[in-house]
């Protein structure tokens, strides 16, 4: 994107403020179904602003121009918003005014500012109307600039999907509409608008092509004992995928019919929705006589504990992502004495790597990898411009996933490319502790990831050290390598541990200018089976098969249970991949997983 | 308490719903003020009930009636319940039905249920009504038929008050209300009424004897730029004390002119409050065109945040409680075995030696002292029915607390009356070991207390042990052994952990029927201060001064680090405790203090 064509950009949206008499206006980084990383088409807060971060939320006034982003981007938003006209706003910054007081300021009394209610979560719009309510400013929702000023807008798109089968999913559409209906039948709710992507994905037992990394369809889908309907661009179904939806006694209707069915809800009928996850355009649909329940989302939940199946599936991922990182790893080790290693050039080999793997499908998301300094920068992903050459000397950093047809990895290494110096090694240390104490935590029943993430911090906390993120997210089977309810975070999030649910465990730390460091597994919670005197406990299961780079450790520094944790993850690793490698592969592994 | 008595109340209250056409009735356990511990004349719950635990709450309708209480009563609430016409719910488990499903099946269709608006939370009646309402079931507010029933029911209480000196505050009165008024400023709020007694006792300096335990007054008070109201009986204050507040300002009126004073507050004016800690009366008062800011009281967060004064007054007040405990324990270890024990002298002993230090005014709570089973018990009160002989065997747990005039203390010890279990260790040093690592912490700024209650619980969840109960609440300063607004729990709590906070470190297991562990100090946030590369980190300081027995300590479990705080400690209390000591008493902590 050339930033010049940005301040064009921001003088069309002006002028189509002013037609519409707007003194602002507000444009979210999220899509219709309030994606994380939504399609092309909706990517109107990139388009506008020429800041490609994933978080960020842009203001335009009729004579200010704004982004509001976090710590992550705070660097490439200042580099991506030089001569735009935007100005950059750093979030959870003291001095940095919150966006709906600053949009207040800037449009008076009696001001209209304007949002797309389509692409903007209900939740959110709400909160906005009362503070803007407030102050007697009008908010106006129903405007989509980006339609009129956006000339080559890419289309909604309409790739094909495709679908699993049970044997992969380890359970039927069918048999996951019946649990949704007997969660509705507990709330004494008629039905249940699906709104996030993966959330139809899962449900419907199927999988597209409309987001990078992301294997969902843009589709709606309405659940209740009467009826399902799945909201889809036809085009985008094959024939038997059609006929087979037909068969189970879906309705397939076009993907914009969803407006004209919610309006059409039976009356007093009481719909489930989740406020943060629907957009405020459809939940002003809503027929005013319905009872609206607003909780968290039954199939997210539904969703994030996997079954056996999907758990199968996962294992074997991780054994063919395990596979093509040892071979990425031998590699990397030969060529960065040899100068043949730039952090793109990382990226393409695993790619590669991976490629020979059964059920491959792509990476889960973009590759990180941080070298020295640009490790430290922790949404990095390295362009033409900025991939630097690896010396062989300190610490690369690695963050990478796959997916295959059966399961999505994510996973960290942190490894010494050369010489390290004493804080390096320090960090490292401190950083696997936090790894393994997470690892290797017990915990009962009830118990929710904002408890256990200072087990992961704890050790750098020791040392006044932290990172500012979270410490552990829900991953997809098979879908996006983000999702919710659970994560392992210091903010507080309801959702308890519940067997059967991916979640990562990667703390870090951070140098600016020198180095980061992160340690990524993905772990299960399962049942902890012992005694049940005072309750069920959990443990987690570590699934990523690679082993942990030894040379950067402290040996000092771990307790023995911490080097027992170490050699016997090691001795898994080795055991669950020896018989995919060939001699010298096997030969590497060997020495890579001995015990220290 | 006569149980006989609870069936005659019963027809009364039945009698009074009648006549007021009434299907159901709730009594809740708090007062005007939302105290956690109320003056006799609001200890309505208990009358009606017989129930005398600190929390439940009652609900009757025609035919039925139910005391709802928590796991922490559970065996108390069944005995005292016995014969009673109540039925008692156990809160928590899963076949309990929640209270307002159960009034409501009981009330059934377009029934009516009363409350009593003046001791019910504001933002517990509006929850209650948005259920009835859903249910087409009216809540009529505005009846308090104990007044009509209770025939010898106390007074509210008139006892005087008396002020502290800012010597022994920090801080004067006109400093806190400045402070208040500048935080309502940044809220854009004209006033903040005042309802908890503790903290219109912090605000205006003031302390009472209303409640036992807790020296607070019965009072209420308004907050603004324009004037400082203190509603109280005329009749509680001295002529020196009235002639002291009008000096400095502070308009006094009679306690009930609050009702009259909000509800004529100004046209448009914004007042804030705080939703849990309002009465639904006081609430309803406000005239319609006010604004409502409803927030965390921000008295209740200045008031958790000891300055320097009051500090140095709570380390003072662990010298003569540690002395009183020294004398205390010294007599124990020689009376135990003498057969002198048993629970309730335990707690004369502790009260007599407490008695004999400076500015000693009265017990911060009952005295929990548990021997063997009784220990188990975690809101154990020993009664001349249940006060058992302490045989020289197994652990007896004490935990205590006193009022001095400078200070508010709380403590637990478990100590080895003699021989112990193996069980009995190791529980006893899984407690320590979290006890410690709650103590030891390091925590950036920011960090809730929610996230360090892990610490305390870690090394229990491993062996799948746990406690039902939080692991620290704040102590106010010669005020209320139980303040807000901060916590070490696993339940959420939003607040901060700040410097001056003081919280207690109460880690515990109990096996019921044979023994309970607790290991209780109180501990103060404080700046940590090294580097500030990663921002500011705080720590605790463990004020309390008493030696914790080593007696029960498995030492192989424990680490270095935690033999050598263990260690420290005790050097501490003995440096810190010799000098107030006799030769004996000094001979026998130096045991006591020993490095193990």
């Amino acid at each position: 994107m050339k930033t010049n064509e940005i301040p064009e950009r921001l003088s069309a949206i002006r002028q189509f403020m002013e037609e519409n008499k707007l003194d602002a206006f507000i444009v979210p980084s999220t899509d219709a179904h309030l994606s994380e990383y939504p399609p092309k088409h909706w990517e109107s807060r990139k388009w506008i602003s020429g800041f490609t971060g994933s978080a960020g939320t842009v203001a335009v006034t009729k004579d200010k121009a704004g982004v509001w982003t976090d710590s992550r981007y705070f660097l490439q938003a200042a580099n991506e918003l030089k001569n735009t006209g935007f100005e950059l706003f750093k979030m959870g910054q003291s001095d940095t005014p919150d966006m709906t007081d600053w949009i207040i300021r800037q449009a008076g009394k009696s001001g209209t500012v304007g949002i797309d209610g389509l692409v903007y979560a209900a939740s959110d719009a709400k909160a906005l109307k009362a503070k803007l309510d407030a102050k007697g400013i009008s908010l106006e929702t129903s405007l989509d600039p980006f339609s009129a000023i956006w000339s080559n807008r890419p289309e909604i798109p309409r790739n094909k999907v495709f679908t699993l089968p049970d044997t992969v999913t380890g359970e039927s559409v069918t048999g996951k509409i019946e649990r949704i209906n007997a969660e509705l039948k507990k709330m004494d709710a008629d039905g249940l608008i699906i709104v996030t992507l993966d959330a139809v994905a899962w449900t419907f037992n199927l999988r597209g092509n409309d987001v990078d990394y992301n294997p969902v369809a843009v589709a709606y889908a309405y659940v209740s004992e009467k009826e399902t309907v799945l909201f889809i661009d036809p085009e985008k179904l094959t024939d038997e995928v059609s006929e087979s939806y037909k068969k189970q006694g879906i309705k397939i209707t076009d993907y914009d019919d969803i407006f004209e069915y919610v309006s059409g809800l039976p009356e007093n009928s009481t719909v489930c929705i989740t406020g943060n996850k629907i957009n405020y355009k459809l939940l002003q649909t809503i027929p005013g006589s319905c009872k609206i329940i607003d909780v968290p989302s039954p199939v997210d939940l539904m969703k994030s504990m996997k079954n056996k199946t999907e758990l199968k599936g996962f294992r074997n991922a991780m054994i063919k992502d395990g596979v093509a990182l040892v071979k990425f790893y031998m590699w990397l080790e030969k060529a960065v004495p040899a100068g043949e290693v730039t952090e793109l050039i990382v990226e393409e080999k695993l790619q590669e790597y991976r490629l020979q793997q059964d059920l491959f499908v792509g990476d889960s998301f973009g590759t990180i990898a941080g070298y020295a300094g640009n490790g430290a920068v922790i949404h990095y992903h390295a362009s033409p411009e900025s991939s630097q050459q690896v010396h062989p000397e300190g610490l690369l950093l690695i963050d990478s996933g796959a997916q295959f047809k059966d399961g999505t990895t994510d996973i960290t290494r942190t490894v010494a490319v050369g010489k390290l110096t004493r804080q390096m090694k320090k960090d490292y240390t401190l950083v696997l502790k936090g790894h393994i104490a997470l690892a290797t935590a017990i915990y009962p029943e009830g118990t929710r990831g904002s408890q256990l993430d200072i087990l992961a911090r704890k050790f750098l906390w020791n040392n006044e050290l932290t990172y500012w993120h979270g410490t552990g997210h829900g991953i997809g089977h098979f879908l996006n390598v983000h999702e919710g309810p659970q994560s392992i975070r210091t903010e507080e999030n309801p959702t308890q541990l519940k067997p059967g649910m991916v979640t990562s465990n990667e703390p870090g730390v951070y140098r600016a200018n020198h180095y980061g460091i992160r340690i990524e597994n993905l772990i299960v919670t399962q049942e902890y089976k012992r005694t049940k005197e005072f309750g069920t406990f959990y443990n987690f299961e570590t699934i990523t098969l690679c082993p942990i780079d030894t040379k950067p450790i402290m040996k000092k520094l771990l307790t023995n249970e911490e080097i027992k944790w170490l050699n016997d993850y090691h001795k898994m690793v080795f055991k669950k991949l020896k018989k995919y490698l060939n001699e010298e592969e096997r030969a590497w592994l060997k020495r890579k997983t001995k015990a220290i």
